[in-house]
């Protein structure tokens, strides 16, 4: 059965109404999960460990009956390692070394400077000191996740990092157990859902409270991590995952077909959209897409995810193209064209930038060196890849001598009397010299 | 009346459970105020500048009877800022320029690396496209906040900077708009509440949508903020401002006094505490307050924030008081002490540090440079100073070589085999020599 992939012009009159609602997404939680998600907060909050563990029997499952039982212990992680055929584990250990690499051009470092009276100011640069990164149970257990999550803290310098992951009928991934011990791991707990994010968030007798909690998940996961936002730091609440392929209709047609699927496999919801202004090339695309689609294990969902959120848009121009780029912001960018360093002035908004033919998005999902948690849904436009800058804080440094006491004094004074704040204004004016 | 203002000795049998007592603060906001939000939001997304025009009508008992009254326009804000006193138009000017200065060592640069087989990594840097400033109206209607959060985002190079203000009563402050006029605000507008805040995520017929929105604002603000927080980026959710300042006993107790006040000046929950292993000085500090308070225009402010949030704390060592900044990681930390530099090594988590008897916290908050909006509520321990990085985001870059392609695709088949991600797989050995 033929697959019947949406085919747009960017010169329709409905273009821009049919290309909105194709990017709409709502990721929000109804009010029936919010309060359900606000209950197991509290609950966790009052009973900790009692409640956690009750909540993972019933959500997960799991036949522990004591809390002692949801700790890995490092043994655990260090035989599920082991237990990994050789060529996986070195595999493993390559995209760990590729990901630390290119992360460590992200430290930040403090910094200071001296003004001519003698007043230093500066920032200060240190690493959090204990950070949560959730990682999903079930049928999206991706080891990747735990070294795109787990790495940047590690270069960034944080002590200890604290791993959930939910155990279905108390089955554990040895992949993910063993890219734990990897990436050196703190401890493992095997819990997951709003019950996991709360330990994390507010502490158990268990589990340490945590700095900042990363990682994808469910509904339950996102709204979670948004109750408790403020009291501890989040990362991104993540939307379905995107790709924009724009082709100059150079590469070869089977190429991006695949490029598409390895998109639309992830889920029903993801979404591919290729773009190019050579309409014989989309039409070649096309017959690939469907030509190989049963070749692929999982030809249900790309086929449910491309009907339903895919596009095969013809423009007229690489500037129209550019223009699509920036109004999509997509997660993923793959430029399939001749000059891809031509490209880059232009664009201003997009996660991760895949360039040229030779650069397949899936080689950045696992081991190209950059991160692969990226901005979804047009984030792009205000966020960042998960980085190193993710777990390191800053502090400002001001150090006055008596001379730059003197000048700030007198602008602060006259700046608090036209707020009102008399105290501000005299205990700047007492470092006034008289 | 003498002001009692708790005395506390870290080696009190009950001293840790006091000050948890004395930092707790839950921000959450009440299902009620969440709905009524919520429903703010949806009239707002639904309806346009009429609900945003009727809203400001009923909650700002605004005059306007159309939406265009409720912009603010380039020759008002020009008018404003001449209106001002010369010495305070050249104060504005000075802390502005003093900002702009310290802010300028935050602004990041793109930056990549070529590998042995000619694969190309990096991040691209850019500013935001567009940016919403919310300032406070009525009694906390500071320029400052206007200074500290326009500012960073100029720096960046953020083309559009859309302020919005309420003005009750239709009054707007001329300190403010001559504040928005000194650092090239875009546009404004004087609506405030949820509703600016949905404007400002969602855009309307006036208002641009904004990719994200910063500014401090009351319980209503704050609730929208974390509501479109995911449509739009924001900044930290701000809770009462607080000092911690450690002293030696060599600062005069006077200006330790006024730096107490110029917090607890603030508002009834704002948190001033002092830190000292010199219990005499303490007392002498203690009788400053006493002496120095009915000196004081907010008297009862402070009174109030002193007895109900601020405390004397007596520590045995240096030791100890370096743990007790940690623990309550400040949002303002002053070090009134003889080697400030010294203590630097030892603090995790502050949002800034104040370092020797010259420095007032005041000039942070207006012309020091720093920024003055930091985290709050112990959310130093994640969280930073607004910064020039808030208006930067970043593009990973990944450009493969048909050598670096064919190294990668390798791995990144054998990872996505394990991850069952058959597609991956392909797409990424496609680029794999035969």
């Amino acid at each position: 059965m033929t697959l019947a992939i949406r085919r747009l012009k960017a010169s329709d009159a409905d273009f821009n109404a049919t290309l909105d609602q194709l990017l709409a997404w709502e990721g929000v939680s109804s009010h029936d999960v919010q309060q359900r998600v606000d209950d197991i907060i509290q609950q966790v909050r009052v009973q900790g460990d009692t409640a956690v563990l009750a909540y993972t029997q019933q959500f997960d499952r799991h036949p522990a009956t004591d809390f002692n039982a949801l700790v890995v212990s490092q043994q655990q992680l260090e035989a599920a390692f082991h237990s990994l055929p050789q060529a996986r584990r070195e595999a493993l250990q390559a995209a760990a070394d590729r990901v630390t690499a290119y992360h460590e051009h992200q430290r930040q470092g403090s910094w200071e400077y001296t003004e001519a009276d003698g007043t230093l100011l500066g920032q200060q640069v240190v690493p959090l000191d204990r950070v949560g990164v959730y990682v999903p149970g079930g049928k999206a257990a991706y080891p990747s996740s735990v070294l795109m999550n787990v790495l940047p803290a590690k270069v960034a310098g944080v002590k200890e990092i604290i791993m959930v992951a939910p155990a279905p009928g108390g089955e554990l991934n040895p992949l993910v157990l063993g890219a734990a011990w990897l990436c050196g791991v703190t401890r493992v707990f095997a819990i997951g859902g709003a019950q996991a994010v709360a330990a994390l968030a507010y502490g158990t007798e268990s589990v340490p409270p945590v700095d900042k909690i990363v990682g994808p998940g469910n509904i339950y996961v996102a709204t979670a991590k948004r109750a408790v936002f403020g009291k501890v730091g989040i990362d991104m609440i993540a939307g379905p995952s995107e790709i924009l392929v724009v082709g100059d209709g150079q590469t070869d047609p089977d190429w991006i077909a695949m490029d598409l699927f390895s998109q639309a496999e992830h889920d029903e919801d993801a979404q591919s959209i290729l773009v190019s202004w050579d309409a014989a090339w989309l039409d070649q695309v096309e017959a690939s897409i469907n030509r190989l689609l049963p070749e692929m294990e999982r030809a249900d969902i790309i086929r449910t995810s491309l009907e339903s959120r895919g596009a095969l848009i013809q423009v007229a121009s690489e500037a129209e193209a550019l223009d699509m780029i920036n109004r999509i912001a997509p997660e993923h960018l793959e430029l399939s064209v001749a000059d891809p360093k031509a490209w880059l002035p232009g664009i201003r908004h997009a996660g991760a930038i895949f360039m040229g033919r030779y650069t397949a998005e899936a080689v950045g999902d696992y081991c190209a060196g950059p991160n692969h948690v990226l901005p979804t849904s047009g984030t792009a436009r205000f966020s960042s890849p998960l980085g190193v800058y993710d777990f390191q804080k800053r502090s400002s440094l001001i150090f006055c001598s008596a001379e730059g006491a003197d000048t700030l004094g007198r602008i602060a004074g006259e700046l608090a009397d036209g707020e009102s704040l008399t105290a501000h204004a005299r205990s700047a004016r007492y470092r006034v010299k008289r």
